[in-house]
């Protein structure tokens, strides 16, 4: 038994003697050109062990500098939900060409797979499973495990259904061992666990899974014929994906969706030129407002000297806003009609945070400047602060509402938003109290 | 079988005829007085599922509302690692209130847990396993595992043991129920599965376990001595946990550890005036790179219009980089020995944005102002993007080599010293330019 986490990656030219899961995330790390000649370097046992750990990604790439043969016989072996995540990844011509390869049995369930559409359950589940009826003894359906096992996924839940496969429960395995001879399949079945259909979300199912601790959940079409199940570890690489998204949108990029290690400059590039461009046009509206104000800033250019100050703190109490609310909508603890309530939420709690920053504020710059600048800048914190949480808790909770990945209009958006109207904010409260 | 997915949240008055998973999200997300009353409302058999369900900080709530002895019994059900966790999350005394309320033995179990410092695999495990002697027979095996179904975590899995709890190898219920019966557990184990330590950082197990598709994996001591077992959903939990806190540390907040909408505004504003204000005395040093520059900013006022605009780049683009680079660190694509090499890949994509950028910007800004001033603001937006993608890339990784977490010192840290140093540049720039 090993008792060391794996946590150094190893060098590429001493994989040997190394356990599965150590190679393929050293595999996953590395760039194409090294990726593909240490797999060609494993032992054709371990590579297929190794090739199953892979990210899709990773997969993809070995795939190519493998001979037909080989190629044929990994994606044989492959789980048909693994399978259809790695083609939908591919470029079509690609997949097209990968998908004859197969078995015809193989690419007959992986098309049906590939038939739903993307980011539905339906791509995610296996139809590879144990059915048990509710008619059979234990003995039978023990009997079934075996002769089931090679090609099912898990055996350790089994979903029951009738003849024309209408879902009716389902069986694990630890309740089959422990079972009363005498027992049929339709004493033990548990008839209340939840299923889900081929056309749902599978955030939203990996979501309900987790919370649910389900190790496993059947899948129905819609006249609740089973088609499927789904796996924990596939519901928790959806998540991790996810979550990566919302991660890298949170920070104004697209995710890379692979190592970042093993992507090129451009490709990091592309992953946020558009965005940065994007949040560029829309900061030229801050020239704009200060343009208007030019002449304020000529007489008092004082002013200036607290623009990035207060945009700053403009910018994080957004910031903080919008992060939070991201959030809680992704892990639903927050849902689009609670929108009203969630603003007034963080409108109070911007506004309350804007006065504790303000009075300490006020001090500091009465001090060291002069009183009435002092007071310009107090007003505007408070005014900042709450316009931000507003604007940070909004936004979000409209994206989704929208349709539109609440992640897009998190931080770097808002405080965008924040920067102008804020310096609106600001230099209105400094005509009014200075008198420019 | 119910086929929908529960999307969303019943009332709380009409909890009755749901499935006890649903009721625990929609209990999670209720606030205090509520949840506690719509708790006592249950009947007791689903009440003690429900429980299981809850998040340890709605547990912790529901258990002051409870009669003594049903405190007891909850308490008594649970898991040892739910319930040190449970228990890991309460104020001190209430912690050791509850335990004396436990009887001998669960009191026993749980306090074994709690020895292994916090963060660590030793608090996430349990120690209710099937441990299987490598001379048992399957039937044998079989025998001890309905003996210790009741008790015990799962069954899935059993961890084989020589007499002195020294771990030999690992056996699961399929190759059991699979296996010949003339085998004995010592030619079904397998031998090469990892094992951790029970003082091994959780976060790093449970990545691990996600990596390597592990369901289950035993925890042993310094001595390899068998203490405990992890399942995969206890990991998945302390990945989820993980992921809130850099999801909220990279919004300038403290996680709030709990559904959205149960906690108070104070407990939101605590979670996030202590970031903000040290951002904000951060954020002063802009002030006083603006005072420094005061007559440059009086003689060309026009320069102060493009302040917000040019650290709003640079903002963005540091975040951008600190975002991706936060989230490889979590994920291990990235550790600290590469900082040189992150460093490198992320300065040249930012020069790379950087110049896009100053091409556009200085063809506008010489349009609508004049030549001078576009060569000055894309001469800064070059070196301003170079410099915020080298920020952003180096505080992560230098967070990590302190053992800070990396996700404190991302984007509005990153943004705040990028001001300031943005400033810098921008101002040396024009004088050199306008000869100011």
């Amino acid at each position: 038994m090993r008792t060391d986490l794996p946590t150094d990656d190893p060098r590429l030219d001493a994989l040997e003697g190394l356990d599965p899961s150590t190679i393929a995330s050293a595999l996953n790390r590395a760039a194409g050109e090294e990726r593909r000649a240490a797999f060609r370097g494993l032992p054709p046992a371990k590579a297929g062990k190794v090739f199953g750990l892979l990210e899709p990604s990773s997969q993809a790439d070995v795939l190519q500098a493998l001979e037909p043969e080989t190629r044929r016989a990994f994606l044989d072996e492959m789980e048909p939900d693994d399978r259809a995540r790695l083609l939908g990844r591919l470029p079509e011509e690609e997949a097209e060409r990968l998908l004859q390869v197969l078995t015809q049995e193989e690419r007959a369930l992986t098309m049906a797979l590939l038939r739903y559409p993307e980011g539905s359950a339906g791509r995610i589940m296996t139809p590879e499973f144990v059915r048990l009826h509710p008619a059979m003894s234990v003995a039978d359906a023990l009997a079934a495990v075996r002769a089931g096992e090679r090609r099912a996924e898990t055996i350790y839940f089994m979903p029951v259904a009738a003849e024309d496969m209408r879902l009716l429960g389902t069986v694990d395995l630890a309740a089959l061992v422990l079972a009363d001879e005498a027992s049929t399949i339709a004493d033990l079945a548990s008839t209340d666990v939840p299923a889900v259909q081929a056309t749902d979300d599978q955030e939203e199912v990996a979501r309900f899974m987790k919370e649910a601790d389900l190790m496993v959940v059947p899948v129905v079409d819609e006249g609740n014929r089973l088609v499927g199940i789904i796996t924990f570890d596939d519901a928790m690489e959806v998540l991790e994906f996810e979550e990566g998204e919302d991660f890298a949108r949170t920070g104004a990029s697209e995710p890379i969706q692979r190592p970042y290690l093993s992507v090129s400059i451009l490709r990091l590039v592309r992953s946020r030129i558009v965005w940065l461009s994007v949040l560029a046009i829309a900061a030229t509206l801050t020239v704009n407002v200060l343009g208007a104000f030019e002449d304020t800033l000529e007489s008092v250019v004082a002013l200036a000297l607290f623009i990035p100050l207060l945009i700053g703190i403009g910018g994080n109490t957004g910031a903080q806003s919008a992060t939070t609310i991201v959030r809680a909508l992704a892990v639903r603890d927050v849902r689009p009609r609670d929108a009203l309530k969630v603003a007034l939420r963080e409108v109070e709690t911007g506004l309350l945070m804007g006065v504790a920053i303000a009075i300490a504020g006020y001090v500091i710059v009465s001090v060291f400047f002069d009183g009435a600048i002092a007071l310009v800048v107090a007003i505007t914190l408070v005014a900042i602060c709450g316009l931000a949480a507003l604007v940070g808790s909004l936004m979000p909770l409209l994206a989704r509402k929208l349709s539109i990945d609440p992640a897009v209009f998190s931080a770097p958006f808002v405080t965008t938003i924040v920067d102008a109207t804020g310096l609106l904010i600001y230099f209105m409260v400094a005509r009014a109290v200075l008198g420019v």
